[in-house]
């Protein structure tokens, strides 16, 4: 196991929100070193400059990748498209490697193609992993590439997991919360305070793009396809996400609570709780709270709560990264 | 048709956030004269005073029933329990009543006394007139006691009416997310900022009384009893309601955004809209915003926004007593 | 006095706040015809399109100047030193005109440049008048130009009017607090709900813009130059200004109750209040709500608080227009 | 000094917002045990089942002075006029105690009797230490009982000290901003989130029971009486305090930011700015953030940020707490 601060890290695209956090928990890290945070739009401010609720005070630079050769890891918060090249070369330098992008979390390019863009580094597909961590543990601890997975994913498929992974989900429909941040920085007019303060807005409701994770992941899970409705809505809030989970089940079950309880027994950032769980309660933590309950013998409704920065992103990010190299998996993100 | 302010309406109970609006809008109506409005704690002040945005100047005074002689019409914002004895006394003293709590929502008593308790006029039942105007204008035209439905029924019966009607919903799963005024004025620490700002919460996850009104109107739309499954959720706002409706389909549907549009057709307070309606956008109006759209074969989708102290409170209340009376439903809500 | 609908209004610029609600206003107005209303950024869409809390259907389109000659009057909205041509070509085709811009406030160009830019219309200033119609009521009736003031200065004005006007004014420190709207709908990232909830910052600490306009109105009706210190706030809501007023008194003062509301009896838009006001009581209206009070002989504390984009902007511009066309100076503003 | 955990500290009140914070800051400490976090409403519930967003496990339970024989300290949350007689028998016992109260805050018994009520411990005063850390270190570290300042003091006194202690504050007006948590648990319909949401509201126009602390203080460091102005607001965010400070200077000065940043070189807690600070920025830390600059010569403005559950509250406790113990002033802060 690595000494202390020993692993430099290098947060790629650290002007975001989830960058920024990401190189915010980096530099705090007990046994990481925060290499470099790049930045294309900010160069030469500090993080604590641009976002003066952060405390690190590492200044922005532009990312070079000839530079990094004393670097052990990087974390790239890249638009989707942007990350892939990237990535690519960064795993050719030997980097291990988790990405924010949706880039590398579709294992079929065809369909990441139908939701984004001609995909520019198909063949890294096969190698790169899947980063539900709490679902995929033990890949993740020998992978160099893990796909972070999306904000709504990582919620959705918490909650539905238990269900899944025993075939248990006939149909589901997921109606999910999100707070502004998840928008990220350039939301422009859509992020405004002034649109969103006292409102409450579905939007995507012809088709989000995390909806094929969720369906990849579901049929990974369960070994089968699994129908599945998902709307995303934006509330007048920073960071936080909820999803709630409507489980037309396959079959009657009596004990959810207590399945739940055990499916994530152990789990240092699930927590199964006996009421449904508030956003707020989990913001700026690696959390993620879910409530299990039934309603009559078919269906099952599923709450879960999280930090759409944190274990939707930034910090999920890290407990990865902890993993891939071998250090406890709470290290830096508790 | 009546003359000018020519009819002498109470507001009882206007002191919480429903009962003040509606004092104020009978106020601000062109037709009526606030004859009086009673509150038990706050008598002495003025209804500007207890709400300094309102205008009224009115003084609130206690109820006395015997001094409403001259009185031709009441608003009714009572709690539940305790609106149906007074609400008997006016209707034997021929006032005209559009009542708000849930005491003549349901028409069966046995139903009532399950989800509230016992009910101490069910003899009035029989002749109370489920007021969500829109699905009932012509029996609300020549009611005397018009039960006005609870805000989230509001939302989401008319979100489904134009499938209900037609026999289309198999099933149907309603996400409702309503501002902290829904809440009520005594919400206490639940409805206290400090608890909400940044959060998000489900509540009543294990069955909330708006279901057996959104259960029976469904019925009685369809002919059919209809698989509900309904969970509201508290959302940093104040006011404004949205209800997110997600419904298995009994046959494919190809027209939906036609089917709803010919439904609505001429209605002054309901707006068939291309996009996802925001709560903010219907903010102190009557009005009621609905998009529907389909999602494969089987599913649709329905999204309808209004603010709760509106047309999912008083503001309906309105509309039904200028039905009631004989005057343009529109009078003194636009 | 005019026939019913009988004036034609443009409004140039209506894609920013104020801009929209004035034409939202004009619109509404019950004398007023929306000759059109202009945008560079969104020609084609109609404002309800652009703003769906809105209900004005015109479609938006390019100012082409040439095409007004049955145009009656214009509220101009556009960025300061923008519009100052815009106005001068306006007053040249005999339009009666209300700019919202900085371009004709401070009677001084060379003042004006110091704090924004060359002036390119200086020769208009002279007859231009500053637009705060409770202090200057009979000039804007006369005049064909009216600057209409900043939102600060509306609140800080009305504030210390009563009092200035007799010289009691030996310093007066303005600690202003306005809604988000105020930065305009560029703001960007500075208008992000993501930096914004749960914040409170002060800015422009070294100086802003509407300091002059301010010192300007003082002296002209103090007949002396007033020491003022001001500072801007931003606080996270949307709409709403509240300006506290510190005054160092010239003299003791002992009923300053009594002359606040001698000072402002009978004004339709002004309320002397016997508590300090709460911005959200005069949102979406035209009224200033003002609190004064005396602490020790020598310092009297006034509060004022206006809806940044009624009083402090579109809605102050129609009281103006009103004046200007001879028609009652509530007409389409209450 | 002490061995790790070996600090028995006991919580009297942590049923309120700042008591509650109180104990989950002494549970975090590395060298504190919990030994009770005491109630009286909530007995028998977890601090974290009362606020979900705590860790803390602990069960409240019901003072009970008997059983504090091996407890060390006590950090008390009573209100005004209740925690004097509990202080007092705690410090009969031989504890450390460190009071959230004004009850020991005011030398002056006849001054807390005008702003309070009759003092119940008087002459415990003599030996209590205004705790504000930076002020007063050296007391502080010898002291036996604290009291610990109030919310609105903490800043105005941060921001005004570096200019009072070379006696150079003629006069101050202290317009101050706070978070609805100031307001306390109790703070019903004023607290609601429906009154505050789009809402800003000056109060205690007339006279702050903080001035009265505020006054001794700046009198005690600059040698002479100050002339105070001070007007708290309302604002709606949870945490967060800003105090702006607008100070008539005795005599002119030249280098502001280096009077500050010399004063508070070296403070863990308190942070001299470039730029005006965002309450945001200091949210859930123990930090004072602070911008001062000059306008003309005769006057300075100082712009302070503090959360005001944490530096003004039960982190300054916990602070001050360690300072008594001999421990370092930021364990269990940071």
């Amino acid at each position: 196991m690595a000494d202390v601060a020993d692993t430099r890290v290098v947060v790629a695209g650290a002007t975001g929100y989830a960058g920024a956090l990401a190189a915010e928990l980096v530099w705090r890290h007990p046994r990481f070193e925060l290499a470099a945070a790049t930045s294309r739009s900010e160069v030469g401010m500090t993080l604590r400059e641009l976002y003066p609720r952060y405390r690190c005070p590492v200044e922005l630079t532009e990312l070079e990748l000839g530079l990094l050769e004393d670097v052990d890891a990087a974390i790239v918060c890249y638009p989707h498209g942007a990350a892939a090249p990237v990535v690519a070369e960064m795993r050719g330098m030997g980097l291990t490697v988790v990405d924010l992008s949706a880039d590398f979390r579709l294992v079929d390019a065809a369909i990441y193609e139908r939701w984004y863009a001609p995909h520019g580094e198909p063949e890294l597909l096969e190698n790169a992993v899947y980063g539900l961590t709490e679902l995929d543990r033990d890949r993740i601890r020998t992978a160099e590439l893990v796909a972070n997975p999306g904000c709504y994913p990582t919620a959705a498929l918490l909650a539905l997991a238990p269900l899944a992974e025993r075939g248990l989900v006939r149909s589901a429909v997921i109606d999910a919360k999100s707070g502004v941040s998840g928008a990220g920085r350039g939301a422009g007019e859509q992020g405004a305070l002034v649109n969103l303060t006292e409102n409450l807005i579905p939007y995507a409701v012809d088709g989000h793009r995390h909806l094929p994770e969720i369906e990849q992941e579901l049929e990974r899970i369960s070994g089968d396809a699994v129908d599945v409705t998902f709307v995303p809505h934006l509330v007048p809030i920073d960071q936080g996400l909820l999803a709630s989970c409507y489980v037309e089940l396959a079959e009657p079950l009596e004990a959810i609570e207590q399945l739940y309880g055990e499916r994530f027994d152990g789990e240092p950032f699930v927590e199964v709780v006996a009421v449904p769980p508030g956003v707020r309660d989990v913001r700026d933590t690696n959390l993620c709270r879910i409530h299990a309950t039934t309603a009559g013998e078919g269906r099952a409704l599923v709450f879960a709560a999280i930090d759409n920065l944190w274990k939707g992103a930034a910090g999920q990010a890290i407990q990865n990264l902890n993993l891939m190299l071998g250090l406890p998996e709470t290290e830096g993100v508790t």
